[in-house]
């Protein structure tokens, strides 16, 4: 466990079949008026919305309701949540969705009270918040972004192509989540799967740095057994309590600041995704997906010791009488063979991108500076051209 | 993940080589009275208790002292740490030491403004607290317990023969700790050993119960399976940072209610063990091992899947062309021949336990359901005899 690290996290979880009755514990904490956050309506198609708003009602809310939440939520979007809050003198703000609700709810939460503008403050200067923020709590309908146990917020800004995670300190965590797992036995199957990926993305993101030993990454091969595992059996049966549960209990510990403790992290993968999201809109998991194999490979040859372990420790490949670079090499074809049976999306042509773009994404890759190589411009215009 | 669970852990944690100057940031949050915790003194050898005297004092603190905590806590230095704490006014207790500290600051906490009986409150009638806590923080000099990081807190009676652990819920935890891997150094290898076999057994006790698919025993074996890589190292060069950080890390993570999560527990080498504890008096890790054998032996039938995949996830056992039952037993010969290795007792005679103290251990023995088998007292005299 490199170097010197704090960890709190005070998020409290409510999990199972009858976690919504956890929101009847949290919501008398906070003040009457809740500003309601969710998507594109398909939780009022599948009753969840009902359900939540007869709770808010039996604790005796004022609720005022923000819907429209994009997959890839917008500065327009957040610059309206927060005339919304401003409007309802909102208390709580109660996210009901996935992880774009939860980034967007989060995001309202610390810019309502601020006097700068919130893009650039938080998304262009990484600046923290010095304002009163609005508490957050969720209710997830959908599994991938660890968003409901973290400070991450991703927004886009699509005037200049941009598409920019924070990641907040834990003032900006949600104060509680629920988390049902069959609320997300509706969620069409491209969704699932690529809500999937983005899991095991976050766990790689962090995993694929350092070259110590480290409980971390003990704890990170565990739960990718595990993710796999119950991937492959959630693809053939949807409705599979066990597996969706564990799924989304993978989620929430891949990407809640515990697995990254001691590491320096990498995240390229999702840097890449992300431009490429900027310019196609396309679903997070499957941009990540599409940039997958072109970045590892691309990366094998500095980190071969790491991609090796992970090849026998995660997907079981057989070291004996192999070099080091061909242990790592078969863990990566194990991996892809995986990612094409579950039915990932392997390339950005499939999601929309066209050769005009690859400029506009190349500049559009934040670099970032932890993995196994530091990228320059040319190295990321290198795996976005093998990502076509 | 089975059934309705709640995840709330609001300790905050500085970790790493600079970690007591986490100190500095938490202290201020607290009232001048500080109640300082420790044991048998060494951390007057080792320089620890000058850092810390240090700095109390340039936060303006006063100090109270409460030194002399043994190994097994009593109700008698229970009663003597209540009166100490009241007669300091504490608004802070700051536990310096492992988790016998850590453990006995906890139940001073609920029992400075208890009414009551706090043995026969807490630790007979399982009762949670209703009276006002004193904060609690620890400064973690030796590893194993996980106290720095839940609820716990273990006290012996020994006008009854009684070793209890009470598991009090979030509101007891710590609100901070302090974890610099380098104060374990000079710990005595007996007690290293024996701390490690703790972390260890706390992890197999949440483990090996349920059939069921559970991220939490994916986890945990990636728990087990850092532990014992770093024991090996730790055991050879007790000074190896990395090492020693990563069982430190282990520790908290084994017992922060994290692993336990979906699942129903066991928790009968505990209870064994703090039998033989109550009437021996020795290292609680020791004996944790010295029943171990004894106990899954026992329960092998019964558990006859879990034990096989054990083998096979945690101790690399090759399961080709075994039977079940072949491979789980070949797990347990692994795990057997390891814990000789590291130097781990492995049997209750060389903890100072006589022929004639058999029958009182298995009337103190409290009999938990969670595991593979429910056991009966005869099942308890059984293990008991064969840990001889």
């Amino acid at each position: 466990m490199n170097g010197n690290f704090t960890y709190c996290n005070p998020t409290k979880l409510y999990f199972g079949k009858d976690a919504l009755d956890g929101l009847k514990e949290e919501l008398p904490k906070y003040g009457k008026n809740v500003l309601l956050v969710y998507g594109g309506g398909s939780i009022k198609k599948n009753g969840i919305y009902d359900k939540v708003i007869a709770i808010l009602k039996e604790c005796g809310k004022n609720i005022y309701e923000d819907a429209g939440v994009m997959p890839n939520p917008t500065t327009d979007k957040l610059n309206e949540g927060v005339m919304r809050a401003n409007k309802a003198k909102a208390d709580l703000i109660l996210a009901v969705g996935g992880g774009s609700v939860c980034d967007y709810a989060k995001a309202v939460s610390v810019s309502v009270n601020c006097n700068d503008d919130p893009w650039e403050k938080y998304f262009i200067r990484f600046e923290e918040p010095t304002c009163e923020i609005i508490p957050v709590g969720c209710v997830l309908t959908m599994v991938g972004t660890g968003s409901e146990m973290n400070g991450g917020s991703v927004i886009t800004n699509h005037a200049q192509k941009l598409k920019i995670g924070h990641v907040f300190g834990d003032n900006v965590f949600p104060k509680f989540s629920v988390m049902n797992p069959e609320f997300t036995f509706t969620l069409p199957k491209y969704q699932m799967i690529s809500g999937i990926y983005d899991i095991m993305s976050h766990i790689l993101e962090q995993y694929f740095s350092g070259t110590d030993d480290n409980t971390s990454d003990y704890i990170s091969e565990g739960l990718l057994r595990s993710l796999i595992h119950s991937a492959d059996i959630a693809v053939e049966n949807p409705t599979d309590y066990e597996a969706r549960s564990n799924i989304m209990w993978t989620a929430t510990w891949a990407l809640n600041t515990l697995v990254a403790k001691g590491k320096t992290t990498d995240w390229m993968v999702h840097m890449l995704g992300q431009a490429v999201a900027a310019h196609t809109d396309a679903t997070h998991g499957m941009t990540l997906s599409a940039v997958t194999m072109p970045y590892y490979k691309y990366i094998l040859p500095y980190g071969t010791a790491k991609f090796a372990r992970y090849a026998v420790n995660v997907w079981g490949v057989d070291a004996r009488g192999k070099t080091q670079e061909q242990t790592a090499l078969d863990g990566l074809a194990a991996m892809e063979k995986w990612m094409r049976k579950i039915g990932l999306v392997m390339n950005i042509t499939d999601l929309g991108a066209t050769k005009e773009m690859l400029d506009g994404m190349v500049k559009s890759t934040l670099i970032m500076d932890g993995g196994y190589k530091v990228f320059t411009e040319s190295d990321v215009r290198a795996v976005l051209k093998a990502s076509y």
